[in-house]
């Protein structure tokens, strides 16, 4: 058996070494268009940041390696360029020497990838990418020693970690991004801290803007102004290697990356394709989409190797689980998000919560604010998206793993999640989301969002702060008026006829205030993740309204 | 409605406050034998050890504060000495008065909790134990500024984490445990880290020995020899406190514990019981168990008072996911270990890992050791244990999910865990345990456990280990051949007939070499967990074979 396989990077090359252990005696050959096969792509931006100092870290295995270990048959600077499917042969172009040749297989693996989205913009040809170690390459020689500026387009994962280390050079930098917030993957109140943690960083943010044109030494934003840029990367979002296929006839799906059946294979008989240009199974939606993610590469690789060998396999679909660092903080995400449940028109509910890493009464705890999202019609998890310090990762892998898993949002109140109080709480964090769940699925909760809250005062209701005092006086929402909740049952009395929403500081003691008022015969509903969601979500109203 | 809850700690206070939340008008009324009430006992080690400075941060709740907030009667210093179910009567007694008072119920909620089980030695008089805020504050005094050693007895989670605050305050410290190992929830090669770090953190253990005697300053062992001890603590465990419902005739289980049913409902009408003192379904067996965690006792106190104002519950059974911190380590453990699996009779198999905490590119990875157990009828995942440094606790966590979940071993391999290069990998170290998981249930791989070598080496294998001569000259098992993966094939020819095992540093090489010799015609079984988990074993094959 001969296999050969387009790209030698993640999918790719989980597929070759899987596919060596199976057979001893298979012909593998991989084809690999850039200077490097198996090289560390996530750790690009912290090299060019010199957190990751030795450029030879980010090369985890070479054509020799691979060879010796794995007899791989690894070509480099080639690239394949028409694949000819009823002849199984791909014609393959050295890139060095130029001369074209015919490579026959009896397997194909397409593992192309998604290449970074340039824009056709005047200049654009002096702006930067980021996808391979040549492009790092250029990145870090381009700052120089005499860079001091640069702007960064898009605000999405690699934007934002490039920021980061480009900031970590000495260089002044500034993101631009079309949205009026950074990080499109979280909604826009739990990508606000995100925004103040970059800002606290000396990065600038335009949001709500867009490059106009690309100068030398410069760019033009769409508002007229001028910002200078001895460096430009663009990282607006990543497209489908798809051309190849296109080409050779090969079906594509409705985003336009490579169409896959559950077992990886394409409309082509004997051809398969994995990785960023395939289109995979949502698990949301059940619908294809693009998820241009390391981890569901990496283990369509391994599948494909197993369905070309013959082994079974158990087809998976995607939830897309995905984390930033930024600085001192951390956002991660997984499966939708409000946005785009919203979009599609899919009914949801949401909670907020701003819990502690780890028990309050030890030192060192951190905050983050959680949010998730569930379907009211049968309790599934949709989606999660967590922003702070400590422990974020832990607890979106634990509500990835629970979405996988089939527990309900109401089920995450019984997970047993392992408790010191150095590491968490007795009640985690992913466990109160499963309380207020529980709560709303049972009805014995009832919530309000923030970007519901100006209507619903609008329409009469009276907003109700049980927090101290002291915290409300040090801010709060306007309208509101102050009941300390200790003080609720003596003083429910004086409230208005007509609806109630009680808020407090994270939603906590609102809850208790709201089962307190409804009780006592109001009609009451808690803002959900009271002030700190509110403050957070800032003018964003303007988006979800 | 009126109820009487015994116990304001955990479970019991959780009880009192869903009830309030959920019956605004029902009389509620704890009573609680210590001075505290929702005391933070995880926290008493650390409050011993100076970690927590504030005596108070301790103090959750006050009886005030909950009169305040949840209108709750909660009398401390008053202790319930009897109850009769059929008068649906209590009778408590005031601890500081001495008087003896009947308080009449409509719904009893015991929450007692566990006492620590102090043994019959000469002496004992004189040991402290650690469960509530008086007896910590009776170590600290006992400390005072002129103790310079202590004797903790019991190498238990409550007894580590005391040993290494105790030696914070600058105490020699040795901690005398009756098995050869610490930390028996972890089998002897995950325990091991764990005592290697208790000793470079300046603690004496004496393992495979007790405590003989307790005299004034000192303790003398079994052996006879006499340690120094001007403070000596017994940890040895805990027992459920269920004189109380012995004596009303209220029936307890097989262990000892208060016996419940699904809905927390004892034996006697209108009676529940949560927390320490019960027995819970465990998830593994199916039978009941008694698991002393947080976590279930404030889950079951939430769940009774669910039980109680009528709402429909989720009966849940218990995986028992429990941490320690030690010094710069963790350890953690979720389900059965190898001891029990083997001492109940049940089929398993098990797999050892040594990943990285995160990506090995990025700077500050750090070193885990990893065990998952298996059905390998079902491939459903039995227990799991982890030490090492960061991120041990997000991959219990991980695989705690996954067992209530369903998951099964195998699909571990396919979460999709947040991945950048600081937080994992894009295989994710549970991921990884998924692969091996599918490789052993698919036949395509076979591995063999540290405690089996010794005899299959005497039965004549040939133990090859494929790591680099320099990782050989630097320690290797006895009787091993050295010959390097990336040579395999080529001297494979040299190896005698009959059983081969091989071996590298972790597992991940010896599977590739077990690939190659198996296509080869080899009877090949790799070690599982390497020269790591060999060398971690020790002396402990006697315990396992």
């Amino acid at each position: 058996m001969k296999v050969v396989i387009v790209g030698g990077v993640a999918g790719g090359m989980s597929a070759a070494t899987r596919l060596r252990r199976l057979n001893e005696d298979a012909q593998i050959v991989v084809f690999e268009r850039g200077a490097h096969v198996s090289f560390a792509n996530c750790g690009l931006p912290y090299y060019a940041g010199g957190v990751i100092e030795d450029r030879d870290a980010l090369l985890l295995q070479t054509p020799e390696s691979l060879a010796a270990r794995f007899e791989l048959d690894v070509r480099v600077h080639t690239e394949v360029i028409s694949i000819d499917p009823d002849a199984r042969t791909v014609t393959v172009r050295d890139l060095s020497a130029g001369d074209e040749t015919v490579e026959s297989y009896d397997e194909l693996v397409l593992s192309p990838g998604a290449s970074p989205i340039v824009p056709d913009l005047p200049g654009v040809e002096r702006a930067l990418v980021l996808r391979d170690v040549d492009d790092v390459d250029r990145l870090v020689a381009a700052i120089g020693d005499t860079a001091r500026t640069a702007v960064i387009v898009g605000a999405g994962f690699i934007g934002i970690e490039l920021a980061e280390n480009l900031r970590r050079r000495d260089l002044e930098v500034t993101v631009v991004e079309l949205a009026d917030q950074v990080l499109g993957p979280l909604d826009p109140e739990m990508a606000a801290p995100v925004a103040d943690e970059l800002r606290a960083g000396g990065i600038g943010l335009e949001l709500g803007n867009q490059v106009a044109a690309i100068g030398r030494g410069d760019v033009t934003l769409a508002d007229g102004r001028v910002l200078p840029a001895d460096v430009v990367v663009m990282a607006i979002g990543v497209r489908p290697e798809s051309a190849l296929v296109v080409a050779a006839g090969i079906a594509t799906g409705p985003r336009g990356g490579i169409a896959v059946d559950e077992l990886m294979r394409t409309s082509a008989e004997h051809v398969y394709a994995v990785g960023d240009a395939v289109e995979k199974v949502d698990a949301v939606s059940g619908e294809p989409g693009l998820v241009p993610l390391a981890n569901p590469a990496n283990r369509q690789g391994r599948l494909v190797a197993d369905v070309i060998s013959g082994l079974p396999v158990r087809p998976r679909r995607v939830v897309g689980t995905a984390i930033v660092g930024v600085f001192s903080l951390m956002a991660a995400a997984v499966g939708w998000n409000e946005k785009r449940l919203r979009a599609a028109g899919r009914r949801y509910r949401a909670i907020h919560s701003h819990p502690q890493s780890h028990a309050g009464y030890y030192p060192g705890a951190q905050g983050m604010s959680l949010k998730l999202l569930v379907d009211p019609d049968t309790d599934a998890i949709l989606g999660a998206q967590g922003v702070g310090g400590d422990g974020v990762d832990k607890r979106i892998d634990v509500i990835a793993t629970a979405m996988v898993g089939g527990i309900t949002a109401s089920e995450l109140a019984d997970l047993e999640l392992a408790y010191a109080p150095q590491f968490g709480s007795a009640k985690d964090p992913v466990n109160m989301l499963g309380y207020i769940a529980d709560n709303l699925r049972a009805g014995t909760a009832a919530t309000i969002q923030w970007h519901e809250l100006p209507a619903t005062l609008a329409a009469g209701a009276t907003l109700v702060d049980v927090r101290t005092p002291e915290e409300y006086a040090a801010g709060s929402i306007p309208g509101s008026v102050n009941i300390e909740l200790d003080t609720l049952r003596a003083r429910a009395g004086q409230l208005p006829a007509g609806e109630v929403v009680v808020t407090c500081q994270v939603g906590q003691r609102g809850h208790t205030a709201a089962r307190i008022l409804r009780q006592l015969g109001h009609d009451v509903r808690n803002l959900d993740g009271g002030y700190r969601t509110w403050l957070a979500a800032g003018d964003h109203v303007d988006i979800l309204v």
